[in-house]
């Protein structure tokens, strides 16, 4: 008697959108920020499902369960032309090293290949070794010269008021 | 008798895309990529001008000649909401230190707001300590744990193609 869980990778509807909060909770606790996310499941399906996305997500169901999800949504690079940015990449803790991660990284990177991107482009977390090495096996560059930069609201409106 | 140059800062138009990819050429050479740049002006015209365009970008205009430009685009942060990202601000060498960066900076800092957008992102490189230090007495925030991970045409051609 085999043992091998069955999933598939599909594209998101509304209804998986507070299944998909939860994996974004998750990581947002991995990536130690458990208080960072102050968005919610019906932000999720009104940004996700307008007339103009703001991103598209392909999640992974086991039992009709939701155990993982990649977001992205589209860049321009001045230098190559348009592009495409993954926000997250997350896989349920309790079914990691099935290969389901992996399996939505090649889904993604399937859709970016058919959209004919110039590049794909994310983050990633320096102490996240395994992320870092799978990143690097799969072909992709690990830039160390780049900082990321970011305003946040309370930032950018203390510098607004400040004129 | 004053020489005070004066310069305004606006929508850029189609026809500001010969000068828009100068500048742009202008950047890649000071960020030691002079071959870097493979789009054209006729791309940017017809990514930025499209019905659901790919950017969006600010012109400084002195005398007729355009000095300086930001593009930037919409993210989306899965633990804040709508964001934007500042691809790229520009000044022509020869127009430095006069306050036209930093007035681009402002502007788009200023258009940021109005959107309402939970943060603004960008990136620089780590041995821009002038751009770092403008950015940090801005009230902006400089990451040391984040590196940023790409795939270019080639690379994801060939993930793709191993499978």
């Amino acid at each position: 008697m085999t043992n091998i869980k069955k999933y598939i990778i599909r594209d998101a509807s509304k209804d998986d959108m507070h299944a998909v909060l939860d994996l974004i909770k998750e990581l947002a606790i991995f990536e130690n920020e458990p208080n960072a996310v102050i968005i919610d499941a019906e932000y999720l399906k009104a940004e996700g499902f307008k007339e103009k996305p703001s991103f598209k997500i392909f999640v992974a169901e086991m039992n009709n369960k939701i155990i993982g999800m990649t977001l992205f949504y589209p860049r321009f690079s001045t230098w190559k032309g348009v592009s495409i940015h993954l926000e997250d990449l997350i896989v349920k803790k309790e079914y990691r090293n099935l290969g389901i991660g992996k399996a939505l990284y090649k889904h993604f990177l399937e859709y970016a290949n058919s959209k004919k991107v110039k590049r794909v482009e994310w983050a990633v977390l320096d102490w996240n070794i395994n992320a870092i090495n799978f990143y690097k096996k799969s072909g992709a560059t690990v830039f160390d010269d780049w900082k990321i930069v970011q305003m946040n609201e309370q930032q950018l409106s203390k510098f607004i008021n400040k004129k």
